[in-house]
């Protein structure tokens, strides 16, 4: 066995290196975050330069308040990303940045009350004006009969990003340009939900239904060749995709899966990849690799490296 | 500011005592983890002798995987919750059990591969025979016809808990005969759902609306005097009672949150609890702890606390 | 394997029901943490019942400004301990207890500035005044010949133990009392050596050496018939009783470990048990378990569930 | 409160971009993993510009198991550090490799009793041949004579490294070589310990005692100008700089430490960096950050980072 095993490469830093340079520094290392970071940019570089493959990326978190909603733009934008699954919060927070409101750069050493006093929201470290929910509110309330009409969630939120402010980048419009599937399953659970109950209290109809989204995501999962999944997060968005993967005749080939949570107590948030060989949601032969990492640092990272290593 | 703060008491332990005199030790030491599942026995106890707060649950993770399924019972059975949230795993994982099957004593360390041929699904140390799936498959199928004109996912699960069998202690028959509003936004997101997609897939329709529960939570958070919130694990549930508490004129006054999610990477699993005071879903002088525990410990702790005080 | 495998059997609580019940209960679920916790208990006893097995413990954390010293010397008083290894910190936070400093009850959620000019040092929730130090300071002054004398840093504990007054409850007194060799490398790292440095600044001597203490342990190791063993936190405690195993000729045949640490980042702390058994540190056919849990929590568990099972 | 902080900057990341540009737009970003690791690489910048700092570096975890060895040297090599304290584990990974053994490129899903059988020591993911200990043995037996004269673990610990081929990269080469205080307090709890041991065990006498590299650590931070502190793991070393602090006359103005251990159970491995202002460890104004995520990823990027800061 010693002989067969490769040796931990020490890593060299130097200065003015690239992104990707380290990246493969890391890959040679081989072992622990390091090593694990470095598998992932592989994997995700194989799995999009297969054009045979379609790509499933469930994103949680709060990744657009942490400062990465160009670098999730950009995994929607190149052909990194054929379906997306997100939480109605990360669609929310997407939404208060085109409509003109920012996250603003505060701290988790504060009085709450007092923030609360100034109409301020905390998100950890991220700070948002409260004043957002009026403007996200107008907005619906503007769009609310074209998105009432939809009879899907994916339908409602392609409308919602039709409708969605050109002016500042934006997820929900790129999925919308792009044509990518965007599905949301607990989209009730979110500001923009709410900004719905607010309708619906005016007496108005909203036709989406619960559970017809499955019909497209499943469709989308039982006709792919050949199947990647990149989670960041756990939650619902990496679960939906996991029990496509679950049901579909070909369980995931390309598995990337970026998390702070523990495996030990069981939850689908932090189980690790190789769970789901048993379930029938991963190949026991894929490529795949589990990096317990902060996303807003670990997904930066495999960005730069991943549009150096495709020249893009 | 030394003169006012209580000495930590040193724990005594003995034999035979009950849980909660050993919880009560724990409260009196003060600080850290016991002395918070201490506190968080003492937050329980006082909103549920409180008869005029309204108790909502919010529960994610794999409790019932993980034998803490009667102590969720007990939880809905006993008074202690008026409005229970929680995740299509949870609930299709009580279906099973309720149609008969049983999750196993796994192990982590094993080849999911070799699970997989045995028609094995892992959740962490907790095994299920996939064969599960085909029963659940049979039942929904046998009620589907009324299910599908359900126009809420609360309705819809109170029709399932209609349905499910009474012999097994069940989650869902108990919301159910108690008349305990269940809801979960992310239905689709579960074995349940993906039997809804079998059933959208024979060509038949699901009146079941995505939105239209907003209005039944909403109301009950609006029109509560008081309201109290227990989160068992992150994700949807607490997420959907925390918005009805930011957008509800009363924010809560008691919460407990038994969690393992760190709060640094800022996402709302992780979230501690005095967060919510910036946005208006916690009082500024609510009575809240927040249990830093996987929750199959720290629950039935509290269960256990809770029968002995309130003499149940 | 499905038929082989028992049922995870749904945990039950009641009124009044005593700590070792639960306990059990929990065991009978098998899985996750609580079913941990269960066979953690099982192993205790078992490993404690076997009269001919050296039971080492291994603690580092803060479990004396936690509420956890009582539970602690019970572990040391019953027979439950024949060795002990442990942080300079805990011993220097049981001298300042024993020499009547309190820890007190604090909240992590205030301004350190404060507390800094109130004279308070903060360990996470616990304070403590900061005037202990100078009793810590005479009280190292007025025995430090006897200590300077001892030439390993077992004899200048058990000489420390020997000073310490008997008014009230202590580790290091107990241990002396009982003759349990207690171990701690990194003494110098500590309130306890901080006082040491003040004597030698004044160009006193001390005799004790750094590397004397590993004839002893590694002596009784190599003597056991067979081995046990407990670690509760990780650090110097943990791996000072892991080498030891290391070189022995008979593995540890029981472990318990008690940890919030991950193990994916690689570092000893965190290790799961079963990494032990590669570098012979534990047998492949050991009875272990690793309990992911606070452990101000799991300890009074623990030691509440060993004094009913073996009646004391 | 909103007019005078900045927005979150949105990261971007391009082809070819350095580590230095993505740190710097992560800095900008302000919030987060990323915002905390874009700090923490302008706060190591500003310590290592500032002449008159005395730079602490406290080092655990498995560093050169896990690729990150050079990283290290650099860190001692250009001046970046003053004063190293770090754990018997990593001088004994060094003295492997450097005495030109490597560690391998493994897995955690392993079955350790094989691993066992083919004599690999298991490091999480990287594994060690057991045969690296005879190695070590013999080097120890040869030069025993004068490490055994040494008085404090520090002048061990520099005779070692005198000693220690220079073929090699190696820490405890690269301190000798620079003359760079290296403090190792819990020594004996480490391979070199156990060498050392089998030494003893022949009748051989180490003169090195416990406590006498305190003076000399004291005497450092006592006539520091002004301090700065990296930790990079917990432990030992993280406290031993830290209790320097604490006595000498001025605090820490510079801070960062790297760590995945939480605060919540209250050790010092996991304690925010700003606990340590009630302490008088840290001063209320220091410029410092706490950085959540496995060193193994953040290390090698601050020094990327920092190399090309600094145009080193």
């Amino acid at each position: 066995m010693k002989e067969k095993l490769a040796p931990v490469k020490q890593i060299e830093t130097k200065a003015g290196m690239t992104v990707d340079a380290l990246v493969h520094a890391m890959r040679e290392s081989g072992v622990m975050g390091a090593g694990r970071l470095g598998r992932a940019a592989d994997v995700l570089e194989q799995m999009i330069r297969d054009k045979e493959c379609t790509k499933f990326f469930g994103l949680a978190g709060p990744m657009v308040p942490g400062g990465n909603k160009k670098i999730i733009i950009d995994f929607l934008e190149r052909g990194w990303t054929d379906v997306f699954v997100t939480t109605g919060a990360t669609l929310t927070h997407d939404l208060f940045e085109a409509l003109g409101y920012s996250h603003l750069q505060g701290t988790a050493c504060v009085s709450d009350e007092e923030l609360n006093k100034k109409g301020i929201d905390r998100v950890y470290e991220s700070y948002l004006p409260n004043e957002a929910y009026q403007g996200l509110e107008k907005f619906i309330d503007k769009n609310f009969a074209e998105l009432a009409e939809q009879k899907t969630i994916k339908d409602f939120l392609w409308k919602l990003g039709e409708k969605t402010p050109s002016e500042k980048p934006s997820i929900l419009r790129t999925c919308w340009n792009k044509k990518i599937p965007v599905f949301c399953p607990a989209l009730a659970d979110s500001g923009i939900g709410l900004m719905v109950w607010g309708q619906l209290g005016q007496g108005k109809k909203c036709e989406t239904r619960a559970f017809d989204d499955l019909k497209e995501i499943m469709q989308i999962a039982w006709s792919a060749k050949r199947a990647g999944v990149l989670y960041v997060g756990g939650g619902v968005p990496k679960n939906y995709v996991q029990q496509a993967m679950q049901l579909a005749p070909k369980a995931a080939e390309y598995g990337v899966q970026i998390t702070t949570d523990r495996p030990e107590p069981g939850g689908s948030s932090g189980a690790e990849l190789r769970e789901g060989i048993s379930w029938g949601k991963l190949c026991p032969d894929a490529k795949f690799v589990d990096v317990i990492c902060d996303a807003t640092i670990a997904l930066p990272i495999l960005s730069a490296a991943l549009k150096e290593r495709l020249k893009q």
